[in-house]
């Protein structure tokens, strides 16, 4: 086979159905495309450049005749199918939080650090969606100087959890105008309206999840295992994209004007910075673009040889699927789908 | 007079009807009680304690029959009207940006500096609504070390702009549900499922008004010329509560728990924070209320003897018409609102 069997799994949800756009919108070269959920979803038919693909339940007999697999699920099932695939010689590429960390697995921003793909070893991850712009942001300034600390307050939407969250805050807004108490399933209080300072689950120390992910994640995508990352990650009523205000403390001075310049010059981020003409990132602007949108670029006041900036982008695209289906080109470039030895003979069955 | 005669400028706007309520629930003494507002409100009447209160234009004349005038209007009607009023003996406490940073006016946060009332010409200022519950934390927690530097991302409500912008949010929200095109007359972007990083107008170096505002006017009321203050400010799809998150270098270390303690003994300022019940400040909860709300206090893991928060405060409770208030009782208690020489003659004439 010239081209890898490609396998989505989540494909229902909502990452899963923006990797599809992204697989066809970047013509994805695959011999097939399988799809699977959770089994409610099961039988489901999902139409792919005009074909029509049923859903799959999850097993991993499906990673046996695959090479690659996508998974957005939950933990749980990233973590059982990302090694039933593994030994099946099926290379994965996954969205949880769960194997991010893992030393043997590559986490990896290929506009940053695509050379760590070649270490793989069955399983490679994409960073958390309030991760990737950020990193990206941090490393195009660092090309003009180390950066000391950085200081970051996420506004991130409701598609961040998923599908039946959009749908929560939907119905808590309209609840709110018919006059209806607020019902809630996806998120402990009401989101309509509202501001959750909880992304993910509070760990010791009372930080969240979702801000040592920032911090841990960062450090390892840049390869700087000592930079001091400070998130406060809240949950804002926004559908799609996740913003972030961020400050960032350089070793030496670096002007807004030379920042916007490295931004504006780096792949994959599009500087929107002109106060004068109202122009700056938004969630609805971002919604659906592949780029990290980089505005309000200006001096930090309050740290020496700072920045303080503000950054949009679509956390099911770049945040999600468009970074899985990259990290995929990278795979296939490098001729690294067809890892494992036991690859062969299981496609001596297919 | 035992009491004052108080006018209400602006007793139509989203902060003058709270006003009202607040003069209200804390039995406020007042001799009589004036309402102005702009032309179109000009007419209508308003019930304040059973009684029915007929809204005046904004003359000059009114306040030779004031002697304290809670004004909160546009920029233009305050220049105007606080000088009127000051000329006619009248005190004035003013709600606006335009006369904070005069030398000559005190700025305001009873809690911390109640004794710059003395200090009056005739006009008293409030802070910048998202500027009060920031120098609240921040004056509870200088007590236990100097403070370094300060980082605030903020989370601001519509109702900061006014009641107009509440509508426009609640408009666009409908007509997303309706499949209308949003409308936009307020801000220069729709708001409703969005978040524009531009509170106030552009000023140099690209940073706005307001985060200007939150940095001198800490400065001032915290009496630190030299803090440094960094703000990105953020409008948000919230009806009413302003929300940030805030990062804070002291000179020596201070734990957690002893800032939760500081916070929690400081009049003004309630504690919520408890990770394992999901509790920590939210919009929806503080409406309404006149506490500063604080929670998610925890190591800064980028800054040195370095604190993370989250704050919520009503923004026009506590960052308006109860601040507003709480400096006219201090006024009252100083006896010092028969200030000028002009006013035993107006009064004669009454």
């Amino acid at each position: 086979m010239a081209h890898p069997r490609v396998t989505i799994v989540g494909a229902t949800g909502a990452v899963g159905k923006v990797a599809l756009t992204v697989l066809e919108e970047r013509a994805f070269p695959m011999e097939s495309l399988r799809l699977t959920a959770s089994p409610r979803s099961v039988g489901r038919t999902v139409t792919f450049k005009g074909e029509e693909l049923t859903v799959e339940a999850t097993t991993p007999a499906v990673f046996a005749e695959s090479d690659i697999a996508f998974i957005s699920a939950n933990d749980d099932i990233s973590r059982d199918m990302a090694l039933a695939a593994k030994e099946r010689g099926c290379v994965v590429i996954d969205d949880s939080g769960v194997w991010r960390m893992d030393p043997e697995v590559p986490l990896v921003v290929p506009e940053i650090n695509a050379d760590d793909v070649d270490a793989h070893n069955g399983i490679l991850a994409i960073p958390n969606c309030s991760t990737t712009p950020l990193v990206m942001a941090l490393d195009a300034l660092r090309q003009a100087s180390p950066i000391r600390r950085v200081i970051a307050a996420t506004y991130q939407s409701v598609t961040g959890t998923g599908s039946a969250a959009l749908a929560e805050l939907e119905e808590q807004s309209r609840d709110y105008f018919a006059g209806n108490e607020a019902r809630t399933d996806q998120y402990p209080h009401p989101i309509a309206f509202n501001l959750l300072p909880h992304v993910g689950s509070f760990r010791d120390g009372g930080h969240t999840s979702e801000e040592m992910k920032m911090l841990n994640e960062t450090r390892k995508i840049l390869h700087e295992p000592g930079l001091p990352v400070s998130a406060t990650c809240v949950r804002v009523p926004v559908r799609v994209c996740h913003s972030e205000a961020v400050n960032i403390e350089f070793e030496r001075p670096i002007s807004p004007g030379e920042a916007r310049e490295l931004l504006a010059n780096y792949p994959g981020i599009v500087v929107v910075d002109d106060p004068a003409t109202n122009a700056y990132p938004m969630p609805l602007d971002g919604e659906g673009k592949d780029e990290v949108f980089v505005g309000r670029i200006r001096e930090d006041v309050a740290l020496p040889n700072g920045l303080a900036l503000w950054l949009v982008s679509d956390n099911l695209r770049k945040g999600a699927a468009t970074n899985a289906v990259q990290i995929a080109e990278e795979v296939v470039a490098r001729g690294l789908w067809r890892y494992g030895a036991a690859k062969p003979a299981v496609e001596a069955t297919a």
